[in-house]
C-alpha cells in the first residue's frame, strides 16, 4: 500500500471557501480529506498552509514542434498563417524535428509547473507522416508516471488541399490516436463542408474526439462555429467536439457572443483559448455563464511558429485572465477552473479533482487565495501525480 | 577609488553582434570595456558568458497606488475607467494608501529585476493632496543608491473637472516634481484645449516634462495625438512630451499609424505602452521606423485598479513583444531597446548605456542572445547600479 499524507494544506474547490485540511492519498487516489488525518505508514509532507490546486490541464499544445531546451533558433516564420506553415515544414528536417528529446524537455517543464494532463496536436502530412506521433509517444513514455498525454492527429498543412493527408490521419486514429484535428475548414482548406465531412466521418468511425483549429476571423469564423455546432448535433458527438483558438469569438458583439456560447453549450461543443500574441481571447465569463465548455493551452512553445512560451500552465491561466480583464476574485477563479476542471472535462479525464476517490493529481503553491495564485504565479512547491511526488520547488523529481 | 571588474560577460549594443568582453567600472561609471582587462584592486565577478544588458527603465508605473507585498486585496474596481477611479479614491484611506512601505517593497522587486530608472505617476487631488509625493519620495530615499525615481504630478481624478487640482499640481512642480501629467483631455476632462492650456502652461513655467495618460480610443484618441503634437511644436517643448497608453494608436490602420508616428517624431512627442490587459499596444516597428520615441512601463501593480503585476520590467518587455507579435530576433531587440535606451531617452537620463563613460547601470542574465533574454525572462544573476552590486540571483543585496 502506497500512502502519502499531505498535512496542513488548503485544498481549493471552485465556489467554496478555502479551509485548512489534510489530504491522505492511497494507491494514487485521494482517500480522505479533512482535519487531523493520520496514517502510520504514510510518507508525510507538511504543506504549512500552502494552497492545494488540482493538476493543471494544458488542453492545447504542439509537443511535436517544440525545440524546448535546445539552442536558440531565430524565428523566420513571419506573421501570416501560410508563412508560418511553410516555415514550419521547410525547416523541421534540418532542425531535427519532430524530436522526442525536445518534447521530453518540455514535458519535464510542464510537470514541474504542476501540469498533470496534456492534449498535444501532432502535425500529419505526406512528408512527415506519423513521425510526430512516434516522437511524442516516446517522450510521453519517459514521463508516463508524471503526466498523461493525449494526441490529436492534426492536418497542419491542410486536409482537402493536401492530398494523402486524410489517409494518414485515419492511419493515426487506427493505431490509437485519440482525437482528429481540423484547420480552418473555410479560410485555409477552402471547403468547410468537405473538411467537416472527413473529420466527423473519421471521428464516428474510430470513436475519436474532434479538435478544430479555427483562426478565421469575424463573420467567417462565427459562421463556422454554427456550422460545427450543427454538425455536432447531427452526429451525436456532443461533448466530444472542440473549437481551438476561435479568434472570431473574441471579436463578436456581446449579445452575439452570448448567443453563440448558448448554441455551443446546447450542442456540446467546447472552446479552447490560448491568449496568443494579440489574437482575441474567448470571453471567459460569457462562456461560463452559458455553461459552455472552456479550457486553455500554451499553444506553440519555442518552435518554428513562435519563439515564445515556457510551458507554465499557471502562467498561461494568468495570461488569459489578464487579457480577458478578469479582476474580481470570483472572475479570476473562473479562469482557474477552466485551466483545471474545464480542461479535464474537455479531455475526458476520469475521476478528476480534489475529492475523495479522485486521482491524486495536484500541486501546492504559497498563495493566500486561488485568485492570488493565478495573479502571482508562484513556484510550485510540490507536484503530485497519481499519488507520487513528481516535482518539488519547480524542479522535476527524478528517481 | 571604487572599482568593480565584471569578467567574461557579453555586453549588448543595439544593432551590433554580442561578443565576450570584460567591463571595468570605476567610481560608478564604465571605465573600460574590452577583452582581458585587469585591475589589481577591483572586486571581481566572473560573469561566465552571461549576457550583460543596460539597466531597465520602467517609464510608467504608479508607486503611490501599490499594495505590493501587503495582504491580498480582492479587486472591486470593475472594468470602466470611471469605476476604477472611484474605487481607487474610495478605498485608499482604509487600505493605508499611499504607502511608503508598499512603494518600497515594489522598488525592491524592481531593482531585483534589473530596473535602474523609474518614472512614477503620483495621484494628486484635493483629498490626497501631495501625500503621494511624500510617500514615494520616502520609499525612493530608502533605495537611493539602487534606483533613480522620477515623479509625475498626475491628476488621476481629472484636472478641469476637479476644482483645486491645478493648484496642487503646481505646488508639486514648485517643490521639484519633474513632470506634469494629464488625463484624457477630451474623454475624461471634457475640454482638451483647456487641459492642454493648463499642462503646457505649467510645464513652461517650471521647466517640467509632460506625460499625458490617453485612454481615449479610435478617432477621439488619434485626434488628440495630433492636438498634442501641434501644441508641442507651438511651445518648443519638443523631446519633453509623452503620451502614455495611446490605445488609439494600436487601433489605427497601418498607413495612419505611420503618418501619426512620423508626426510624433517630427514634433518630438514620445509614446509609452504598457500592454495592459487587452488594450491595444503601440506598434513597436512603426514607431521605431519613424524614429519616434518609445518606452514601456508596468503601469499599475497590485493596486486598487488591477490585481496583476510583479514589477519585472524584463517580463513586461516580453509582454509587449509577445502582444505586438515581434518574432524575428531583430524585432524583439527593438522592444528590448525601447525598454532600455528608449526609456532612458524619454526620462532624460544622462550618460546611459553600456559604453565607456556611461553610468554603470547594468544587469546580467543567462541567455544566448538578447532576443532569447526577452523571451525567456531569466533570473537576473547580477544587478549593478552606479557601479554597486544591488541584487544577485533575483534578490536584493542589503548592506
Amino acid at each position: 500500500m502506497n500512502e502519502l499524507l499531505l498535512r496542513g494544506g488548503r485544498p481549493w474547490t471552485p465556489g467554496a471557501a478555502v479551509e485548512v485540511a489534510d489530504i491522505l492519498v492511497r494507491d494514487g487516489r485521494i482517500a480522505e480529506i479533512g482535519p487531523g488525518l493520520t496514517a502510520d505508514t504514510a510518507e508525510t509532507v507538511d504543506l504549512a498552509g500552502a494552497l492545494v490546486l488540482p493538476g493543471l490541464v494544458d488542453a492545447h499544445c504542439h509537443l511535436d514542434k517544440t525545440m524546448f531546451g535546445g539552442p536558440w533558433v531565430p524565428n523566420t516564420g513571419g506573421r501570416t498563417l501560410a508563412g508560418r506553415i511553410a516555415n514550419g515544414e521547410g525547416r523541421r528536417e534540418e532542425l531535427g524535428l519532430p524530436s522526442a528529446d525536445y518534447a521530453s524537455n518540455l514535458l519535464a517543464a510542464m510537470v514541474s509547473g504542476g501540469t498533470a494532463h496534456v492534449r498535444s496536436h501532432i502535425d500529419i502530412d505526406p512528408e512527415v507522416g506519423l513521425r510526430g506521433v512516434e516522437a511524442v509517444r516516446a517522450a510521453a513514455a519517459r514521463h508516463a508516471h508524471r503526466v498523461d498525454v493525449q494526441l490529436v492527429a492534426f492536418p497542419q498543412g491542410g486536409l482537402l488541399t493536401r492530398p494523402g493527408t486524410a489517409k494518414l490521419l485515419e492511419a493515426a486514429l487506427a493505431e490509437g490516436v485519440e482525437v482528429i484535428g481540423g484547420l480552418d475548414p473555410a479560410g485555409y482548406d477552402g471547403d468547410p463542408t468537405g473538411q467537416l465531412d472527413v473529420i466527423f466521418g473519421l471521428a464516428e468511425k474510430y470513436g475519436a474526439g474532434i479538435d478544430i483549429h479555427l483562426h478565421d476571423r469575424g463573420a467567417l469564423g462565427a459562421w463556422q462555429f454554427e456550422l460545427i455546432a450543427a454538425r455536432t448535433r447531427a452526429t451525436g458527438l456532443a461533448g466530444r467536439v472542440t473549437i481551438s483558438h476561435a479568434y472570431a469569438m473574441g471579436e463578436l458583439a456581446p449579445d452575439e457572443q452570448r448567443r453563440i456560447a448558448e448554441t455551443l453549450a446546447e450542442a456540446g461543443v467546447s472552446m479552447i483559448t490560448c491568449a496568443v500574441g494579440d489574437a482575441p481571447v474567448v470571453p471567459v465569463r460569457v462562456m461560463r455563464a452559458a455553461g459552455a465548455g472552456l479550457a486553455f493551452g500554451n499553444d506553440g512553445i519555442r518552435d518554428l511558429w513562435t519563439p515564445y512560451g515556457d510551458g507554465d500552465m499557471l502562467r498561461r491561466i494568468m495570461q488569459v485572465s489578464f487579457r480577458d480583464r478578469l479582476v474580481a476574485d470570483a472572475e479570476i477563479e473562473l479562469a482557474l477552473e477552466a485551466g483545471t476542471y474545464g480542461g479535464a472535462a474537455l479531455l475526458g479525464v476520469a475521476d478528476y479533482g480534489l475529492a475523495v476517490g479522485a486521482q491524486a493529481d495536484l500541486f501546492a503553491v504559497s498563495a493566500e487565495t486561488p485568485a492570488a495564485a493565478v495573479v502571482s504565479v508562484p513556484v510550485r512547491s510540490l507536484v503530485v501525480k497519481r499519488g507520487r511526488i513528481v516535482a518539488r520547488d519547480g524542479r522535476l523529481v527524478t528517481d
